[in-house]
């Protein structure tokens, strides 16, 4: 029988990392798909390549294209990211490091290599409780996608649609800290942080989340103790 | 009063251009969106700039990417695109000229787009008649997308989403080449074929919809006619 293939959407995260790990556990032949767009975080694309190889992916693909032609996000622009000393807060608005439409370009571009590759399953890292108040990533956002991909690929008519899988929606980051310890996520390879810097700045939404996952999972972030 | 703004699919071909004369009619400012993703017709992306000046468009973004990543296509791949003699047979069943999700990633992209600018609407020219047998040109994917959009965007959450305004849906190719010419629109500077000469190529499943359309609306083909 023919080892089935599932599309990782591999930013190098924590939470996309995880997610690697559970689609090799789950006995998928690994295709990881990461995205250079314009984002000030080129740091993320070399953790996502020590994560596709530390899990085994048979290829890993970074897909370019430069969302900064129109701009809408700091993570794109120049605005400054926003800064925190704490979680309290994130979350109950909107963000500017919200990307227009990230998620799904993500999909959309996952969609397709999963199409050309034959793959069933597409792997994505979202999360809808510990997460900065993004729309694309909430349960309702991923059911609709679904049934777009189900009417709008060429497989979908007659054969099988790849299917969206997001284990971690309903976890805690202590939960999916917890989950990568189990799995033997190799978490000193992830990167969080939304600066471009050589360390976690340890001020934005995704540091502190982070932060606060692991501290709650009582384990100690590799990436934080080497620096 | 503020001039509402419309994103709008441009090819440079038939559909897109009709669609883009149709969103000026409406009384938007267009935002012209195409694409360079490995297909073959660079041309394409020519004939969409010249379209985009002579309707107006405030600015005309070409979004790069390269789906010849993982291919799957005969328009970003070396397999050769089907020629026939007539257009009995086009549309029995999905030709190799079918890109993986391509209208998925072109609406996503449109949406980031919107979202950047506050656009109201989206325009795509897709056809679901005299079509090529995609899966992705049909109403029930457009209505889909249109709910991915909803739950899926900032603008969409408590503002208004930019909705998807297909107003080819339903003509014939004749029918769309007479609105054309009832819109004013330059047919000389569109281009259909799916091969990259610098002739149509006559016989690919485009330039024979073309060509049929035409000759139902009886009226010339100027890019035919200029050869």
């Amino acid at each position: 029988m023919t080892q089935p293939s599932a599309i990782v959407l591999l930013s190098g995260g924590l939470d996309s990392t995880t997610c690697a790990w559970l689609a090799r556990r789950d006995g998928y032949r690994i295709h990881a798909l990461s995205f250079d767009y314009g984002q000030r975080l080129a740091r993320e694309v070399g953790s996502a390549e020590a994560v596709a190889r530390a899990v085994g992916a048979v290829e890993h693909v970074v897909m370019r294209f430069d969302l900064g032609a129109w701009g809408g996000s700091s993570l794109t622009s120049d605005t400054p990211v926003p800064q925190h000393d704490d979680v309290s807060g994130i979350g109950a608005s909107i963000p500017n490091t919200y990307v227009p439409a990230r998620n799904m370009l993500f999909l959309a571009f996952a969609t397709s290599f999963a199409e050309a590759r034959g793959a069933e399953a597409i792997y994505i890292g979202v999360n809808a409780l510990d997460y900065s108040g993004y729309p694309d990533c909430r349960p309702d956002f991923i059911a609709a996608f679904t049934r777009v991909i189900e009417l709008g690929t060429a497989v979908g008519d007659g054969g099988r649609a790849p299917r969206i899988v997001a284990p971690l929606m309903r976890l805690t980051k202590a939960e999916i800290v917890k989950l990568g310890a189990e799995l033997g996520v190799e978490h000193g390879l992830t990167w969080s942080c939304y600066m471009g810097g050589d360390h976690p700045c340890g001020h934005c939404d995704s540091c502190l989340l982070r932060a606060q996952g692991f501290a709650q999972a009582g384990i100690a972030d590799p990436t934080i103790s080497a620096r």
